[in-house]
């Protein structure tokens, strides 16, 4: 997602650190502790303004929820979504999903959302696409056993890629949809992006998968 | 494909054993000594009308084609085609994708074809698709080494099914396609069903697909 710079966004994330952490490196392998329970972590990667995770908090309780976004000036809007409602099970991290290895310990995260994920569509941008091996290397090693990914996409062709790089890691398939829209289940809360390129008449894609 | 019942089919089938097999069993392990060459094999199973393994026949002339169709009256439209426009390289068999083993010896087939298979939407008859597991097995068995299998569908459902259903096979992806008349390959053929589906709208599926 990109999105217009905002002045000083840097600053006005540094005044909530009780929201957002912007050094996610100093709590791997503690973050339950910082929730203060041991309920399972799902992690967004690339959470954008916030939407999904926001909801999500709320359906979900019992299940803390971190939202990963490395551009400042799109991490401050998620954050004034939380600001105004406050949920004592998120927590905003600024950083890169080429970090994930310095921010979590092994098995540490139980399930992860990438939601219309940059789609990279030039060959020569293959390997910054969130479903790439290098980045599923490191989502191997953070998610629990029996953790899942949960991918949602209107770019065919990031699907096309991502169902054929996925089959060839050797990973399960536990879900696809074509058209998740179709069937909509209750479950599935749209991101903000997803309402607009729904409305807009794209199809939305969507894999549920994990490590074998 | 389901066709109106044509009176006296299989006697006008049996009138042509030169270009349609009515016992494929008998040439189990022999069907390139009919061809008369050394020349692959690709077998499309449910040819249907015969347009997809026609235009084939002509734009591959040193493959070897076998169209496979199990409904007498539609075996006879292929066989009409074949009549007008004789192809060396093109023999129809009349018979049952689950006898497969009966009709192929091992390693006897380079490339399969499942063109617009009967999607048997029920979860009751989940096992009548072609890309159910136990034909799978049989694919397996007549496969050559390196042999592959190329499917196309309409159907969103069935689509889903075979990616996700493959996958757990353990089967690689060469190629997936999610709407393939967008970039269309100048490989591809369109069948008579997949030209009235495209006009119509639908989206046409492709999956290429090799065992490992």
């Amino acid at each position: 997602m990109r999105l217009r710079n905002i002045t000083n966004a840097r600053k006005k994330l540094e005044q909530r650190p009780e929201l957002i952490v912007l050094d996610p490196a100093q709590h791997s392998g503690q973050w339950k502790k910082l929730f203060a329970n041991n309920n399972p972590i799902y992690l967004e990667i690339g959470m954008g303004k916030g939407q999904f995770i926001c909801c999500m908090s709320e359906r979900l309780p019992d299940i803390n929820f971190l939202g990963l976004e490395k551009y400042d000036s799109i991490a401050l809007k998620a954050l004034q979504k939380l600001i105004v409602n406050p949920r004592p099970n998120v927590i905003l991290l600024r950083g890169e999903a080429e970090n994930l290895l310095n921010y979590f310990s092994a098995n540490e995260i139980q399930r992860i959302y990438l939601n219309f994920s940059d789609p990279w569509p030039r060959k020569s941008n293959i390997k910054r696409r969130l479903t790439y091996s290098d980045f599923l290397d490191k989502y191997k090693n953070i998610l629990a056993h029996g953790g899942d990914i949960h991918i949602k996409t209107d770019n065919r062709a990031f699907f096309e890629f991502t169902l054929r790089h996925m089959n060839e890691y050797g990973m399960a398939f536990d879900s696809i949809s074509l058209n998740l829209h179709a069937e909509e289940p209750k479950s599935n809360i749209r991101t903000e992006y997803e309402i607009s390129r729904s409305a807009a008449g794209a199809l939305i894609y969507q894999l549920i998968c994990r490590f074998k």
